[in-house]
């Protein structure tokens, strides 16, 4: 737990160390890209079978390689490797390694290619992994949501339009708003994950190289669709980053618009749902507090997964090609964009199981607000009056209920007639809340029957 | 041309108007969403045609407001609408006018919908238009650059890593790096158009409507691939508004990368390209100036998309569901982001063909700087020398070239034989500039041969 | 109105337009920039005027010129100007006039000056003006928030943290809390204006002029502390711009969590407060609603806001100096943030006065969720218990109300002396809501004492 | 340096830890916030000498409890402290540490505050220090660029606007001009400083405190100028975290400007300078390769700031009053802020002394370009002509001399008499570089008389 700490000392440690040790260490990336190791790991061990192949590698170099590197892997897995910042990457940290553990073999692996194409090999690995966890995290989520919604299919609750009360909705319904968003979350990290799968190695420096290399086999060993069109762009393209920060501010505001539907729920003057205390926190101060702590957390870090975006678009805007060193500020804005993003996903999942819904609440906050004002208007649209004449209708019915402070159900056929004489008794039908939520029949409605259609088109569409 | 004149009057004439009638033009749309006249009028006669199909309106009904319609569309495109403030917004003014004109039917058109679906639906319209627009910029921008690449596909140029000489490449190449960018650029757009043509229409308010409507036929008519899942995620969804934003600033941060070249490239030290007379200007008080204006504007530019990324999704991200009044805001940023899209990419395309390579002046740079230096460890590994070891010897004729003034490519034998005896005659093959560039013969390498298949590849993918 | 009508279709115009046309009006500012035009004539006055001073211009000259920027003031706010897009910018078309109405002497009024640093001039003296209308939009509704504060200096309501009952607080101590903010911004922006008021004129194109000027005297004229210290840094300097844009975020930043706080007690749950009519409009389909329209619009008003912020600080980052057309994106963002800005201060000032309390909803959401348990907790460490253990009593008797669903000041002592023996029958002065309020009573704190203390420090504070 | 590594561990652990100890890591702070430690301290200490003042504290509790805490914080300095995340954050790490250390004194000292206004108390207090280092840290760079701008006062380049040869400029200058900017930044940090330098403490929970507190002896304690004045405004305001990123993000911008210009400067094609070698590093593939690390670096990082204004502004947009769970997320970004703000200047102000002027190629440079064409308008309109024909004279001699490549200083007098009679042999000393910018001779301007007279200006004021 003290590594920020050890940080802190670091950082100041560094702002009074003399020029070049300081230099060294401001320009170092090793203690952040060290995450990267078992993927250039990866890449390494890809790219010295294809050189053996070529016949650019002798086959126990190759084999001496492999097994060197593996050790090494190893040995970081166990926390037992000493990474260096003379050694400045993660990259010249693996080779120094490799170099001293198998001797010469270990020069040569470098051979045809470059750590601007090695760099940008090993993050594609790196990225393309932790999208798929992203991606199952939206889909436990998408589960969780679907139990829910088909638990709370029936459940009535005022819909809101401009936080103000507007139509009886269902809560499964609401629910299945959120899993829409969710099914477009995880389709645009499927692009951005088609797009990035793409092997730039064999680009080297900038320009390719002059080795008799096989790039279509270095693709196939590392699962790559195909190699990269351009040198050039392969090591300069962080296309795929962006395109990611982008996906992933998207998704951070869905998750942050449903946490704040979960506060503004969770207060007292609301009291629709009550959330597990698991998830909750009370105060140093206040007793009688429960905070629902983690959608606000999750509210609040959706800024700094908005501030990675502009990051790294402000990074690539103004750089002419081909690699600059610019580009080694690319690696933390996503590292943590990926460590809250896959937290918030599973946070939020776990949570929604726990989510209560007090009924009682919502029904009552449902039942008034006039929210079943425009199913008078559609009832006298169905009787032939123009929509707009309806309107008016409703509108001094609903004035007259607020100053006599009842709601459309709680008044008389006669005071109800009283706006137009085409009301008749079977008004009431559609002023019930069943009624009125059961009449928005349609594919997207709010009606259980819907609802739970629509639940059930989901749970075939996800497990495809 | 007064117009932002008469809007700078107009907005002081507001500050100081009595309350009321500033907070209407305050929260008025109409100034700005009358843009979207066409698309609205397009949906409207969809609704009309879809709502008679189903027995709402009747045939006579549907005719009329389909001929009004059609008739407001001509007014307006020949500027004989009289806008209203009054009337909000794009939506209420054409149906105040096409009730004055047709009477009751016109009263009727709103039967089912709400301005919250309305407004999506619109939107939806107008952005998958202006995308196709988008993507043929960009095709015609791949085009110029694609007859450039074939053009200059053996012109020799000092590659770049740190905008130090790394290594010689091809103008060709080179051209063929922006061309990747941009394949990529049009995928992206294509993908948020799919996920952009989705039917919100008949969510209405939020909840669905009672009516007995048909929205898959809503959705044929108006070429949507399907209506939407759910009603709340309908109203509330401006997913697409802010991928295509976030798609926009990846383009245009490759616009401002490819304007910084062309700057850099364009001044007296590098002199590697003259701009076409027509795309620069002169000084007011400086007579020899040649300034590459459009270049500078379009990477002045690209910071004002990155802002409207920021605010779409920072207006979206606190945003309880379902319509809140917010949404307004999120027009003006989208259109000014395709109107500096398409505007920018046009005079790219323009400006391409009268890009001309002043070769001379490329190929002494390229002459210069060592640029071969990495053939020569490859020769010396081709030799047996691990990677490493041909990475210090060169290292070492280098520094004595710097010393020397003189390219490797300018000692003799002798001299570089006194860094490794390794080095024999053939080694001047390697060192030229031609032999260089040749021997990178391997897809995305930036050997003639391989630039001119990719070129040849790229012309038959992008007729596809 | 049809002014953006008009736009689009010159846009689309343009996108057809022949090369030179369309490059023309892809690089002109004057549809923009032309917002300027006083702001440059006075600067072209006080120019000619010390021009003359110096011996540079002869009476003469200098008469004809001034008599000449007049008239074309004039006849531009009068709407007569013809502007011309191939005169590029405001300054080239009213140089041209001037020239075309004086003859010989509106060539010499470029005299010592260049373009660069004659915008800088323009658009500091034009926002220093604009900044001063936006401190004074502060103060009206700083003045607003104190009548209202003053008015509800004893309305008691549940003050919130984490949007759950916390403890009681008056209302008017609430609308002090904007106030103090408000405080901040007004600095901010003066501070602002300090670091703006000063010369660049003289700076020329970069690096000075060879004319014996005095800019001392031109500074005196036009108002402005200095002349600037370094000419490269005059004209290529918008820092000013930036730090106007990020005063203005967070000025809007405050405005945002206002509106959000307008728009959740306007909510028929919450109940707290009921905005006038005049700032809240209907719906198209609900008859019954009244949503808060101005305060959601300023809420989405925000993001804007924060776009231009980022849109001028990526404008700034890459260029090297002096100026480049990079800069003439610096217009349109500045000019849009002083409309909403100036536009939004405005109407909360003024919806202010038209915010009435619903005391009722207010004292009684007081009274429920335990607001005062602090309060007992802080009674029993007057009778000596440690802090922490009397937050453990009070925690406990919170959960038996909550079981019995009762408040604390609802229990009887005997079942408060259960949880602690401590506690005797003076405990029930604390636990009401005046009591409560009224014993945090330092400053800062909520008692109505304190507060009306604050109100009329800040009454004598704004007024100096 | 493993603790990278390990965080990558500790946050795969946690995404498969049971809910609630990962609910419980999700949410905690302590890993980042231990780095306040030093100044929770220090405002507990104050806390408690207050309450010890107003008989709320025995002298002996007082006296334990900073004994206590002094004891606590050389634990933690030594790295003998145990941090515990089921203590969630640093005040209640240090307030469990203090009871268990010190017994029933420690729950004393939580008295009359909340952790609410003790982090706000806290994080006012750590940055109002950092920002002092920050400031200190522009003063040195700001030396070492008056050191290097006396060093080369009379060292004659060309200045460049869109990057095109413009006009002949000193070195000096061009350094004076980032020297102005740091004057800016400098000022702008102090204002922010002011604005920070008010006391929270007090404000409790969000509406102060019913104990007899003394805030004023508590600001007087903490070297703060004055208490706030608004209990919810103090738990709730983040105003300046928001105005230090925006400053730090102004400051990275001319960082970034800077760079771009040595890292042009530094390319073979200009020339211009040179960097010493602790401040480049280079190749793993090109071993002639000298690169301008470190400029690039910071390049790279200006838009990791820019993200972090953005996040913060995002972070505190839609909050309702007073403090939310939101606000702990607005740590992290600034202490990366400072962590890269601090380095960035330290490594900048080493770098300026070994900055090499390229004499010879800066002249070379400045003789090309037609650098002295407006010298020769302003010689012609000394002469009696309009500026506008001057530039049009001058116009007709530069496409002469592009067409011969020859620069007018290389025409004969007869040659440049074609162009204008009014041209005589006394031309020609306006056509040198030293007379050109002899002639710039005002404030501002880049004569090497007025850049010593600014230099010693600026040494002046800045020992003030």
């Amino acid at each position: 737990m003290s590594e920020n700490n050890a940080s802190a000392k670091l950082s100041s440690a560094r702002l009074n160390a003399p020029t070049d040790a300081f230099v060294e260490a401001f320009t170092a990336s090793v203690e952040f890209d060290q995450r990267l190791y078992q993927h250039d790991i990866q890449g390494s061990i890809a790219h010295a079978t294809m050189l053996e192949k070529q016949g650019i590698l002798t086959a126990t170099d190759r084999d001496d390689i492999i097994r060197g590197l593996e050790a090494i892997g190893e040995s970081i897995a166990q926390g037992n490797f000493e990474w260096s910042i003379a050694q400045e990457d993660v990259h010249m940290n693996l080779e120094a390694a490799l170099t001293e553990s198998i001797g010469d073999a270990g020069k040569k692996l470098h051979t045809g290619r470059s750590r601007n194409d090695q760099v940008a090999t090993d993050i594609r690995l790196w990225l393309r992994d932790e999208i798929e966890v992203v991606r199952d995290g939206i889909l436990r989520l998408q589960q969780a949501l679907l139990d829910l919604a088909e638990r709370e299919a029936d459940t009535i609750l005022p819909g809101f339009t401009h936080l103000q009360t507007a139509q009886p909705i269902t809560f499964g319904h609401h629910m299945m708003a959120w899993f829409e968003m969710l099914v477009r979350d995880r389709e645009r990290f499927a692009d951005c994950n088609r797009r990035l799968n793409v092997l730039p190695l064999g680009a080297a420096a900038l320009a390719g190289t002059t080795y008799p290399i096989d790039r279509h086999y270095t693709a196939e060993l590392l699962g790559f669709d195909r190699p990269s069109e351009n040198s050039l762009d392969s090591v300069s393209d962080r296309d795929f980053a962006i395109e990611f920060a982008a996906n992933a501010s998207i998704l951070m505001m869905h998750l942050s618009r449903f946490s704040e539907e979960l506060i503004i729920w969770s207060s007292a003057q609301f009291g629709f749902i009550e959330l597990s205390d698991s998830f909750c926190t009370g105060s140093s101060i206040m007793p009688q507090k429960k905070n629902p702590d983690v959608p606000e957390l999750i509210r609040g870090k959706t800024g700094r997964i908005f501030g990675h975006l502009i990051g790294l678009l402000t990074l690539m805007k103004g750089q002419p090609l081909a690699y600059n060193k610019d580009n080694q500020e690319d690696k933390e804005p996503l590292f943590d964009t990926i460590d809250n993003l896959q937290g918030s996903l599973k946070v939020f999942a776990e949570m929604m199981p726990g989510v209560t819904c007090r009924k009682e609440n919502m029904r009552n906050a449902a039942m008034k607000g006039f929210a079943t004002a425009t199913d008078l208007a559609d009832y006298l649209v169905g009787r032939g009056m123009p929509f707009r004449d309806a309107h008016d209708v409703v509108g001094r019915a609903v004035a007259f209920g607020v100053a006599e402070g009842r709601d459309l159900s709680a008044m008389s056929l006669e005071e109800l007639q009283g706006f137009s004489e085409t009301i008749e008794a079977d008004v009431f039908e559609v002023l019930t809340l069943e009624g009125s939520v059961a009449a928005r029949n349609h594919i997207g409605g709010t009606a259980p029957a819907q609802v739970r259609a629509a639940i059930e088109r989901a749970r075939t569409a996800i497990t495809q």
